[in-house]
C-alpha cells in the first residue's frame, strides 16, 4: 500500500485528488495538508466526503510529510510550492507537482511565462513533464514529477500525433479551447461567481495565457523544431470540462479517415485515450467523470485543413486522475488503478 | 458472478442501471434490451461507454432473457412492463420493476392514482416494496420487488422516523419537493428542452402526483394510522437530484438536538443514510453522484414544527442505486457492492 | 422629470435600479454613488452600459446628493444605510430604502430580528412600507420609504388575499420559497461561487431568516391578529427569481376556481399581479425580466388546503422594479412608467 | 404606424419578433400566423405574453395577410417560405425573411450549401441581403430582405474591416463559433434537451455548416475576392448568445491598437457596433438581451496573427432584432426604434 499525502488538499485539483485517492485501493491517504484549514475535518469543508474521509487537514510539516508518506500531490500555489518541494524532495519522497514549477525544460522558458526566475533550475533539471501517454518511462523512474496542466494535457493528446507525423504545417496550428469553471480554481473572484458567469461566455489572457509555452514545448519536440501557436481559452457556463478545437494546415491531402487511422495507430492500446471513428465527434458528456481524453478529427478537404477535437475532464485528466496515473507509473501499479470511473454522461 | 439484464436499457434510470452493473464487481450485465433500438450498440446511444460496453441492445426475447440472467431490472413503460414481468417471473427470474406497477400493498390504492386498473393483482401480492432500509428482511426473500420512485424514497426516508415516533401530528405533513430534469426521463417534450428549463422553475401536478400514494402508503405503516398529506413536485434547472423540505407540526416540545438523535438511533447502521448533526444541512452537491440520502432536520421552536430537509441522486438512490442494492440483498452480497461511489460535489 | 440618484449603485440592486432609471422615461439618473468605485465609470464594471451610461461612480456627499436630485434609492449596507438616510431625509429629499431598516411598524421587531436595536425609531415611524400594491395611498404621500424585500414581496402577495378573507387557518401558513443567486447579493462569498452552486440546491437560515419578520407583520395585518408562520429560503441554480409555494389549510370548503375569483376579485385591475385562471400555474420563465408577480392556486380538496404558487423576479418587483413604481407613485407618474418590460420567456 | 404580421411566430425567432414589436411604439403587430396553433391565443404559448398580447395564433391566409399588413416578417421552415414569400412578394407586401432562402447573390451557391435548387432565382435577384451596417441603402429600397443569420451577423461584422483594409491574409480566416442553446430552435430533439446538453459542449457540422457560405459571400465583398474559411460551431450551455473566436494571419506588422483604430473608424457612428477599447474584451452578458454586437481585437505580436472576438444575443441581432432594424430602415424610422433595451448582465 502506497502512503499517499495531499498538499493544498481544500482547492479543487487537491480535494480531487483526495477524492480518487480514497477509491484507489493501492493507495492509503495518510496527510492532507493545508495551511489556512489545520485542524479542520475534511469533511466538513468538503461534506461529500462524510463518513468516508474523516481525518482532518493538517498544517504543513515537511518531516512528519517525510515520515508518513511515500508520495505528495502538490497543489499549492507557487510560492508555497517552492519552499516546500526542494525540503520533501531532499528527505526522499517522491513528489508529483500540480503547479506550473516543474514542467520546463528550460528555466529560460519559464521566466518568459510566469514573469520571475525560476526558484530550483537545478531540481527543475531532474523533473519529469508528467504526461504519461508521451513520458511513461521517464516517469517510472522519476521522483519529481511536473503534472501537465488542463489545457496543456488537452492540447497536446490533440495535436501531438499529426504534429510528429510531419503532414501538416507546424505554424500554422490554433487551438480554440473552452473551459468549465473548476479551471478557475476555488479562490473568491467576482468573475467566477455563479452570477457572473452562468449564461455568458468570455475569452481571456488571449494571446498570453501560461499554458501556451507548455503546449508549444511538447509539440516542438515532436516536430523536431521550434513551434510557435495561438492558444485562445474561454470560460464557459459549466462546471468541469475542457474542449480544445484545434486547426492546423495540412500539407499533403489526407482524407478524414486517414488522419483517424493515423492516430489510431500513434495512441494504439492507450485506455484513458478514446480517437474518434470517422463521423463522429466526442462531446464533453462523453468523457467529464472519467480520466479520458476523447479526439476526433476533421478534414476540410475544401481547404486543406484538418480540426481536431479534443476533450477531458480538466480534474481528473486534467489534473487529479493523471497526477495518480503518474503515481500508478511510478509505483509499478497497473496504470488504471482507481481511475476506472465512468464518465457519468447525466 | 450474479447474471443481469436490463430491460428498458435505453432511458436515464435503464442506463443508469447500466452503468452502475458495468462497475459492479459481484454482477455481469448479460443483455440490455431496447425495443427502439436493438441491433444498436450501447456505446452508439451512450459515448460514455465506448471500449467499456461495446455490447449491442436487443429486441425483448423473455426465453432468452429467462435463460442468460439471473435477475432483470425493468425499466419499462407501464404497457410493456405488464406484459412481460409476469412472464418473466413464472420463467423463474428475480425482477426489480423500477416502474410504479408494483409497489402497492393494495391494487385500489394504485388504481385511483394511475387511473386504470392494475393489471395483476395476483403478483402484485407477491411484491415487495424495495425501499431497501425499511424492508430489508423481505426483499432477501423477494422474486418481485416494486423499487420505490425518486421522490418517495427521499420523502419516506426523510419523515419515517419522526412519524414512527408518534411525537408529531402525521395529519400536518407537507412535503416540498424539487427536482432534477433526469426526472422527467429521456423522451422528447417540449417542457424538458433545455431553452425551456433552465433559468427557471415550476411547480407541476400539485395535489396530483401518484408518488403521494407511495408515500402515504408508507407513512401509514409507520403511523400505525391512515395518514394522507400535501406533496409538491417541483422542476428545478439542474439534471440530478431531489430535495424535499418536509414540514410536520410536533406535538410535544422538542428540540432540533432530540429529533436528529432520534433519526440516528433510528438509522444507526445504515450505510446509505446520512444523518447530519444539528447546526448543519445537507446540500444536493453531497450527494449527488452517491447512493446515499442526506438528512438534516431543524426544529422551530417558535412555532413548534419540525423542518426536515432530505435529499437524493434521483438516478442513484432514487432509482438504479436502490435496484442494485435491492439485487444485492436478494443475492446475499454485502449492500454497498458497487455502490461506492463518492459523490463528486463539483 | 425626476431627478434621481442611486447610492450603492455597484450592487446587484442598485444596478438593475440603474438600468431602469435609464430607460425610465420620466425621470433622469444625475448621480451613482459607490465608495469603493468612486471615479469609475459605471460602465468599467457594468460593460452591458458602455455607450448608455458614462457616467461615474461619485463618492457619498450628502449635501450634493440634496442639491442634485429629488429622491434618492439606497441600496446600502446597514451600517451606511443607518448614517445616511436620516441626513438626506432632513435635507427634504425623498428616499427609497431597499434595506431592511425602514420596513418595520416595531422598532421591537426589528430589534429581534436583526440582533440590535433600530437606530433611528424616530424616522421609522414616518416610512411607509413600500409594498405598492397594498399601500398605494399612503406612498403616494410618504417621504421615506421601506421597499419590501424580494421573497416579502412574493409571500405576501400570494397569500394577502385568502389570509383577509378569513376563510383559511392563518395559523397553517407555511411558505417554501426558492431563490435565484441575486438574491445573494454581489459579495464575494464561496457559496455563491458558480462551481458551489450550479447543479446543487439548498435550504438556509431555516426558522430564522429575517424576512420572516416582514412577512408575519404584513400578513397580521391582513389577518387583524397576529400570525406567526413557517418560511424556508433555498438557493436553486438559476440567477433570477423567486418561487414561493405557500400551504394553508382552509377552514370551509372552496374549490380552486373560487379561490382564483377571490383572488381575482382582490386585486382586480392591478397591472402587476397575475392571478392565473384555474388550471394554470406561473413560472419563473412568464415574469422574470418584468415587474409581475405570477400567482397560481391550486385547492387540495383531498386534504382541505389550497397550494398558492407566487413568483417574481427578485431584482425588479422583488427590488428595484418595486421601488422605480415606489417613485412613480411618489411624483405622481403613471405607475407603470419605466416598468413596461415584457419577461424574455426565453 | 405600421401594420406588421409575423409568419411562423411561435418558433424562439418569430416569438422574439412578436415581443420586439409589442414593445415597438412605431409598429403595430396585426397578425400572427402558426399553422399547428391556429386558434390558440399568443399568451397560452407563452405566458410571459398574458394580458400584453391575446391575439390568436391563424392560419396562413395570404389574401388576408396582404390586406392587413404592410410589412411581414417569415420565420417559416424552407418549405413553407419558398410558396408563401413569393405569394405575399406579389401583393406587394414587404417581407423580411429569417430563413436562409433569400441571403444570397448565387443561387448556384445556395445549391451548394442547401442541396438542392433555389426555388425562385428570379425573385432571389430582388432580395437585399439585411445586414443592416453594410446595406443600409439598399435595404431602404427593398421590398425583400434577406435577414442574416446569427453566426452570420456576428461573423461577418467581427471580419469586415480587417478584411477590406487589405492588412491580413484573406485566406488565413478561421471562426470558431460557440453559440446558445435557443440556436437550434424549438423543434423537439433529444440533442437540445436540458440534461443533454448542459454541463456539456460539443461542435457539430465541422466544415459544412450552411453559415460558411453566407460568410464567404459577404467577406469575399469586403475582399474584393474569392475567399473560403473555417466555421466551427459550438454548442455551449446557455440559452442566448454567440460568441465568435476570429483568426486572421496580419501582412503587416499592426498593434491592438491600430486594429482598433481601424475598426473604431469603420463603425464610426454605429449605434449597435460597440468596438472594445484595446485590453479590454466583450464578454456575452454585456450584449445579451439588447440589439448589440460586441467587437473586441487583440494581436498576438509574437505570431503576426490577430484575433477578433465578436458576439451578440442570436435572437435579438442574430434574428428578430436585425429583422426590426429592417423593417425600421424600410419604413425610415429611426433604426433604433423598439431596440433600445439594455442587456441585462445579470
Amino acid at each position: 500500500m502506497i502512503k499517499a499525502g495531499v498538499l493544498g488538499a481544500t482547492g479543487y485539483a487537491g480535494i480531487e485528488t483526495v477524492r480518487l485517492l480514497l477509491g484507489h485501493g493501492g493507495a492509503e491517504l495518510v496527510r492532507v495538508v493545508s495551511h489556512s484549514n489545520a485542524g479542520t475535518r475534511v469533511s466538513q469543508l468538503y461534506p461529500n466526503l462524510r463518513g468516508i474521509c474523516d481525518m482532518e487537514f493538517s498544517a504543513l510539516d515537511a518531516d512528519d510529510i517525510a515520515e508518513s508518506c511515500d508520495v505528495v500531490f502538490t497543489a499549492l500555489p507557487h510560492g508555497a510550492s517552492k519552499e516546500v518541494i526542494p525540503k520533501l524532495f531532499e528527505k526522499g519522497l517522491r513528489v508529483i507537482d500540480l503547479s506550473g514549477d516543474f514542467r520546463y525544460d528550460d528555466p529560460v522558458v519559464y521566466e518568459k511565462w510566469y514573469g520571475q526566475p525560476h526558484s530550483d533550475p537545478e531540481l527543475l533539471k531532474q523533473a519529469v513533464y508528467g504526461l504519461c501517454e508521451l513520458y511513461r518511462d521517464k516517469i517510472a523512474d522519476a521522483r519529481l514529477v511536473g503534472n501537465p496542466g488542463c489545457y496543456t494535457t488537452c492540447s497536446i493528446t490533440g495535436l501531438y500525433p499529426i504534429v510528429k507525423s510531419g503532414l501538416a504545417d507546424n505554424h500554422s496550428i490554433i487551438i480554440d479551447a473552452k473551459s468549465g469553471v473548476t479551471g478557475a480554481g476555488r479562490g473568491l473572484s467576482l468573475p467566477n461567481m455563479f452570477c457572473e458567469c452562468t449564461e455568458t461566455m468570455k475569452a481571456y489572457k488571449v494571446a498570453t495565457h501560461r499554458h501556451t509555452s507548455e503546449i508549444e514545448q511538447e509539440l516542438s519536440h515532436a516536430a523536431g523544431e521550434d513551434i510557435m501557436l495561438s492558444f485562445t481559452p474561454h470560460l464557459a457556463p459549466m462546471k468541469r470540462g475542457i474542449f480544445a478545437t484545434c486547426y492546423i494546415n495540412l500539407r499533403e491531402k489526407r482524407t478524414t479517415e486517414e488522419l483517424v487511422e493515423l492516430y489510431k495507430d500513434f495512441y494504439g492500446g492507450e485506455r484513458f485515450i478514446d480517437v474518434y471513428e470517422a463521423g463522429s465527434l466526442p462531446e464533453l458528456k462523453h468523457i467529464v467523470g472519467s480520466n479520458r481524453v476523447g479526439i476526433g478529427i476533421v478534414v476540410d478537404e475544401r481547404l486543406g485543413r484538418a480540426v481536431i477535437i479534443s476533450c477531458l475532464d480538466n480534474l481528473i485528466k486534467g489534473a487529479a486522475g493523471q497526477a495518480v496515473q503518474n503515481m500508478n507509473i511510478m509505483f509499478g501499479l497497473p496504470e488504471e488503478t482507481g481511475l476506472e470511473n465512468i464518465a457519468s454522461y447525466l
